[in-house]
């Protein structure tokens, strides 16, 4: 029935995820949705003077949310990086105000829509957007997925490859948690050259934290470098949306919902067309079991009060 | 022995050119160049950090001038948008105060590292600018060449299309002249669906103008929606820098050096590993001629003015 | 919905299309038919001995007619190529005792899926088994569509650019009529260089008549070098897929019926999810108009002898 | 400089490996070498008739071994697969009466062509002819490089994946040794689920021999349904071409010298463009390194035994 994904947000993630998916021919329609009339406008008819050097043919369809009833994924990148501006710490927080309001709205007309497909969230604060989303549109879980730490392992892979001068897919492994402050490397579960990344580390006198703050450091040059950043994630959050897509069952971190920890956290899981297909087990230490709860009550809270907050202010 | 890129520029348009390099894996080693360390570094940071989500490895050279020495093809995007902000016409002339100084320099710095492959030039006003990079390398003519109406014509495909309802790949034909205001469609040479689009809009009673100012319009609607354009000009200059290393001689509308005008401006030509291999020769209506010629002699004097004044502010 | 194809027929081309699909990853589900079960198996199990090899995933499913429901496009390669071996003529209609009968047991097969996509049709004599294929089917005639000369406009645009040393690309022009000895280049209508084929061969002293036959002996040297041809048609097909199932509205030459001929026959349309979308008018002369009422007979012809053959042996 | 690959026999293999390069881009200048010459011609033509429909170009160079010279990577698919047509048990030894002696002259033909890129060789015997490619170049071990197990390790990834009902791409692990009978999984090695795959198969009473079995299967239905494999071999040794010219630094399991064991045999390493960069150290157990130790053996006495026949022949 070819393949069609929804973007709503055009700012530089959502466009750049949008560009991806032009160039490369991901989806057949792309339905492209912003407030912003102009920019959402400036970006298809940008995306259209490409067509005739590109090889694939994309249609576009611009902000009409009922054309999202058969697609097969939406991603939200919507936020308000302005917000961001003068954020030394790049705490993802600063954007909730903004976009909790956002994400409401947008629910009622994801749900208005008749969208029986898979919502992947980018928008930040990711797991608390993500726990959001699927509230208030009552999607089931498994429908409802956050990017999460799939870009926070991906930091630590290109740190520990830089190291090892091997190829970043050549590290497995992941940072679990929280998309934001509390994620932490799961160090005990990366493996690369054959071995345990702590066995490789203590042989080649590699330390860990340091690799942990060059994985850090990196999206701090990123985000201080530009403002912003847009590659990284493009490329995670559309690697997902092809894995639904095309129902691989691969496994990949990202935020799901955990019954154990009564919230939404990046974890592995298999990956399908139904979203989230299993749930994977790690082995972690007792210090990484710990930093998973302390990041599990954080976002739990944070959603917790968001919700208080949303509906306080709807009771006065 | 592999294929590499340089870009020189990291705004809007040279970051996207990389995005989409690295993407889909054009090169293996690609050179990102900005006296901006803190943006060139952020971009590469932010693809390193795609890099174990795409299917593609890309090695990254940042600010190392001497690594162009092998490239096939160099990119130069270097602008300065900010200058555009309060531009109402989108005249690309008030970026050439910024670009003309950086491409005296870019210049020296490129013949300084050897390099002996084909340079495209997307910096704006590009036709002087092409000229000016010829002029200041003094590599051979026909490895120099600017992406022109390369994307004019695209614009022109994408209003044509849409008007017929056809693929912009099935519109054949070109808008030449200057990258800028001067440029102009030859309709005659512009054919859909197995006829002149002269006899076609004639038939179907459309209006060629009102599509010479849709195509436009698309421009403006890009240019003020995000003060900037990236996507259609990126598709445009990876296309080309694609063909050439393929040596694919394909036939496309780049700004190339015209002996009878004795200035570059863009008119098709087959392009190859060697730059421009082969001029075409299109059979123009006296109008068109005329508006061509017109083009012609404004780059011309735009180009020996503004030299002018270089070597005048060096005599002083 | 994600992009379903199916491709009936694991012979040479059917298993270089399936090949091709799975490469690249234009669908995501692939339904793969044959009586041949164990040949079918094997690629099948080929393909999924690259899975982990490749960057894109496909689901297949095997000897499935009711997978075929909901698929975008069926792509027949039905054939026998064992009855080509001995055929010094490359005549297509030796294969048809063999086809007619597939053909008429596969649409049936076709019809009980409730199958409502697009029908691509591959087997030969390609005109005379797409015609029945809409005829048994009683599929709209602008759902079931023959890759036809697509694959003779091709060899021509290879001869054409290998004499002038240009892509193929930037050969624009159509071999029109039956996919078979009747066939012919519309010169009239072929254009390179910006220029008229005729106009540019009389500069430059080409002989037309050498170009159709280096065109034909390409397809000879492919025949009797292995006995069957595979990837130039193969890519054909696929292209035609891929551009009906991102609803492209391309302009180009495949086996489509016209109501003035009675009859399919290759001659260029606008092709979409719809199937073909408008069919284009060219200006031929007098001679290709002869030649086409010609090819055309003789198609018809065949399909109506063909037709009658297999009623009257069911009379009998 | 662009990328050059060398495809040495158009068999099966060597032309589903150039078309797949062909299709994809992959490289600029492709060199198709094969001593039947009706075959190499038939597949180039066909490429040839292949690319007006491709989006990408790729030059075609025939039978010429001077052309290798500047070439990044040559691929080895000589074979004679009709040796093997009544080989009921796939022994890859049957072809290397044939193949021994291909390989010889090839390996002088190579060395004259002044070729210094990385040979990458599929012929089989995979590992003794590699060996000998070695030996009759004299190239450095470490840019001669066999596809070994990469193939058998895809088998065993698509067994346990359809197994676990979970993406091939998320198996991790190795078949080692000889790609012939004596190939192993080391199951020790083997993770899947972030769990090792012997607890996983533990918990879930998964009997590792069995699907070690349903891996070999898988390749006899292959073989057996059309008497050769070509896709998943194609895709094994284009995407280790691709690591090698992108120097990606992967881990990947591939036939390279061993030191220790005196011969080449499969055992992973991280391969670039300088050919085996590093190799990897498992922790394999004592029954998988004797395993290892037995196919090492075989491996190495075959190779001595028909060296020294080759010798033997000469001295007579």
């Amino acid at each position: 029935m070819t393949r069609k994904i929804g973007v709503i947000g055009m700012g530089h993630v959502g466009s750049t995820v949008a560009h991806y998916i032009v160039a490369d021919g991901f989806a057949d329609d792309l339905v492209l949705i912003d407030t912003n009339e102009k920019k959402v406008n400036a970006d298809a008819t940008d995306f259209e003077d490409a067509m005739s050097n590109l090889p694939v043919h994309t249609n576009l369809i611009i902000n009409d949310y009922s054309a999202l009833k058969d697609a097969d994924v939406v991603i939200s990148a919507v936020g308000n990086i302005g917000l961001q501006k003068d954020n030394k710490e790049h705490d993802r927080f600063i954007e909730l105000p903004f976009t909790k309001k956002a994400v409401k709205s947008i629910s009622q007309k994801l749900k208005d829509s008749g969208f029986s497909g898979i919502l992947v969230n980018i928008t930040n604060p990711c797991d608390v957007i993500t726990t959001m989303y699927q509230h208030f549109t009552g999607f089931p879980k498994n429908r409802v997925i956050g990017t999460g730490t799939l870009l926070d392992s991906s930091r630590m892979r290109r740190a520990v490859s830089a190291e090892l001068k091997i190829d970043p897919r050549s590290v497995t492994g992941y940072n679990l948690g929280e998309h934001g402050n509390s994620q932490f490397t799961a160090w005990s579960v990366v493996r690369v050259l054959g071995q345990p990344m702590t066995k490789v580390a203590a042989e080649r006198h590699i330390d860990l934290s340091k690799l942990d703050e060059v994985a850090r450091a990196g999206g701090y040059t990123v985000f201080h470098g530009k403002h912003y950043t847009n590659y990284g994630i493009a490329s995670a959050a559309v690697r997902l949306a092809n894995i639904i897509i095309s129902d691989a069952h691969t496994e990949i971190p990202v935020s799901n919902y955990h019954e154990e920890y009564g919230t939404y956290l990046s974890y592995p899981a298999i990956v399908g067309r139904d979203g989230i297909i299993e749930q994977i087990k790690l082995n972690l230490t007792d210090d990484e079991k710990e930093k998973l709860q302390t990041s599990a009550n954080y976002i739990r809270t944070r959603f917790e009060d968001t919700l208080a907050d949303m509906e306080g202010a709807k009771a006065n």
